[in-house]
Parts: C-alpha cells; structure tokens; sequence
C-alpha cells in the first residue's frame, strides 16, 4: 500500500497531466473503472484503498475528486485507413477530439486520423470523453498529403450537402476547426450537411457525417 | 466603472452560479462576445476596463479567466411543439444539455423539452455549449404525458433502427441519460441508431437522431 506522496508511480501519473511529459514518456493516464476495464495491458493500476491510500490517488487524479482507480498505458497509434474514416484540422478541444473518437468506433471502420493543431487524444479530457474507444479504435496521426483514402471535406460553405454526393470507399470525411477550418484545396470541393442553422459543434457535425457515409455505403441511401 | 467587489451588479453575477439563486432570481448570466451578441435585452451588461475593472469580472466568470463581457438575462421558456422536436429525460450533463440544444437548433424547428432529472439549461456550461442557440430557441419542460406530438424513443436496445421507421409529423425523439435511460413505455416501441459498437453519447445520438428525422420528413428518405 502506498503510503506517500513521494511515491514513483504517483509522480508519474502527476507528470502525464503534461503534454509534454506524455510524449516524452510514450504513457498517457486513464481514470475510472469503465475505462481501466476496456484498457489494453496496463504499465501499473493504482486502485483507491487496495494499491494506494484513497487521498493520494485523489490528489493525482486530473478529472476530479472520488477516483476509485487509475491505469497508465503506453501510448498506441494507428496507421490511417478504412473504407470509412475521419481526418481532423485544427481541432483544439480535447473533449471533441475524445468524442469524435467515441463517434467513429461506433460508425466507421477505420481510425480518427489527427492533423495538424488538434489536440492531444491522450490528454485527460479526450481519454474520458472517448469512453473507451481510444482502447478499442487507437487514433493516427497524418497530414492531408499522407492520407490513404478519398478526401470528403465538411464545410459550413459547401456548395453541395452531404446527400447529394456518392460516398464511395475508400472515403476520408476531413472536418476543420469551429473557426478557421480546413486547408483552401479542400473548401472548395466541401459538402454540407443540410441545416437551418450554420451553427453545428464540431463533434456534431463529425458524428452525422460519419453516420451518413455509413448508412450510404451500406447502400441504404 | 465599478471598482468594488461589493457591488450588486458582481454579486448577483456571483449568484447566479447556483442553480438555487437561478430559480429564485429567474436570471441566467452568459459569458463572452459571442454569446452577448446572440442575447436578448439584457438585464444589464458588464464589460471589462468599460464598466468594470478587469480583474473584478475575472474573479465572477463562472467559466475561466479572461472574460472580456458578461451580460444578464431573465430566462425564457417556451411551449413544446413543431414537426421535430426532443425531449429528454435524466440528462444530467450541462455540456450535453447545451450541446444538444445547439445541434437541435440547427436541424428541428421545435425546442428542446427538458423532462425529469436534466441539468439545468441555463446553467453556466449549458449556456456555453448552446453558443447562442439557447437565445435562438429557448428550450421547454414537459413530462412524457405532457408533450403535444408524437414520441419515438431512441434507445441502443431498439428492435428496429431509426431508418426503418417513417417519421411523421409532430414528431418528438425522446432520448435517455447514459445510464437509466427511458420510461418503459417508451423502451418497448424504441428504435436505435445503427452502429458498430453501442456506445454513443447522448448529444452524439440526439444529433444523428434529428439529422435523419429530418432528412427523412423533407422526403430525401
């Protein structure tokens, strides 16, 4: 049972609450029973009462008071690809990353592909809101040159909404940040998705295009 | 240019934090540009280095450090109806809650109606991830007997999916917490959205859910 703050495998939880310290030691922390149970092999667990006295636990948890357990895990990267996949620009919140993760496990075949200036999958926030799809879907990381499919990009402005289009696979839905968006050589061939207002989170926006392109290429449309 | 932090302006800001003084005052405050602009008359409008010091608007933001405006407001509610709408039962999340109200702005042309056991609309977060569309659409409050259409749950345990069913207007989703979910009369006719793994977030399966709702009442279907 540990017993002090000093501990080592508390410091390293305290560390991964740093991006920096998560690239640099390839870890990243998972917090709570829902997530530990869909981890992959753990480097340790530290479970409240059993493995660590229940204060020191609370003290490193980075989402709150009451943790019960927390996992460390090595990192993962997929390598891009499917006949349905998302690409992302820009995207700075880590709960959307984490959802639009959660998103794609349930409704396309391949991985979230991270882009240039979106935040880390691996970072507190993104791990929870991902609910256990960052272990079962592990995001990659390309930029638009490396990816392997067809590019399909999302844009508030596109001149054609998302159901005029035939998705067919291998497709890569590519969304932008809420401001600023996407790189101008996909803007211009953008689809929409067909709403009253402009106003879609990006999270949002990502999980009804995927279910889309899904339900399209299953030839239901 | 207020210059104390005793001033009743900052205090009722500080207030209206808690849900209780919410109720009681029937006042919500929203923060940033943004949302100020999307406001309706305000109750009054503090604007740093305007009306008041910098650092005395910091201390009362409810969401972070560097709030440049914060504007007061009565709540509004509205009646339940239109072709789509959702009502939603036990969604404790304000982020979800705002969120949903966004995304339910966009794509129907009811109010979202709160029903038991749902974070409080005007909540801080809530306010927050509805960025405007809380003013745009005021949400509603009803219990599953009060509302005017017809209801369709959503459910992960839905016999049919969502795409086999014919979606006639007035037509209310009814979409459940995370865990607990719907009253059981509406758990037997639920339809579900169709995906790979079962675990969607409530704002995700809202959005996909009023996305297809619509798309099909327009006739695409």
């Amino acid at each position: 049972m540990i017993t002090s703050a000093d501990n080592d495998k508390l410091k390293t939880i305290r560390k991964l609450a740093q991006k920096s310290w998560r690239d640099k030691l390839g870890l990243f922390a998972a917090e709570g029973e829902d997530l530990v149970q869909a981890g992959w092999e753990p480097e340790f667990v530290l479970r409240a009462g059993v493995d660590v006295e229940p204060e020191l636990l609370n003290a490193v948890s980075l989402l709150g008071s009451g943790t019960r357990v927390i996992g460390v895990y090595e990192q993962r990267w997929a390598d891009p690809g499917g006949d349905l996949s998302i690409w992302l620009s820009g995207v700075e919140d880590p709960g959307n990353v984490g959802t639009i993760i959660r998103s794609a496990h349930a409704l396309a075949d391949g991985p979230v592909v991270l882009g240039p200036g979106c935040a880390d999958p691996y970072s507190p926030k993104a791990v929870r809101a991902s609910m256990g799809s960052i272990f079962a879907r592990p995001p990659a990381r390309a930029t638009l040159a490396e990816l392997p499919g067809r590019p399909l990009a999302l844009s508030a402005h596109g001149e054609r909404t998302l159901d005029e289009v035939e998705p067919a696979p291998p497709l890569v839905l590519c969304l932008g940040a809420e401001r600023g968006g996407l790189p101008e050589e996909l803007e211009r061939e953008a689809v929409r998705i067909d709403v009253r207002s402009e106003s879609l989170n990006v999270a949002m926006a990502a999980s009804i295009a995927l279910y889309e392109a899904a339900r399209r290429m299953r030839g239901h449309g």
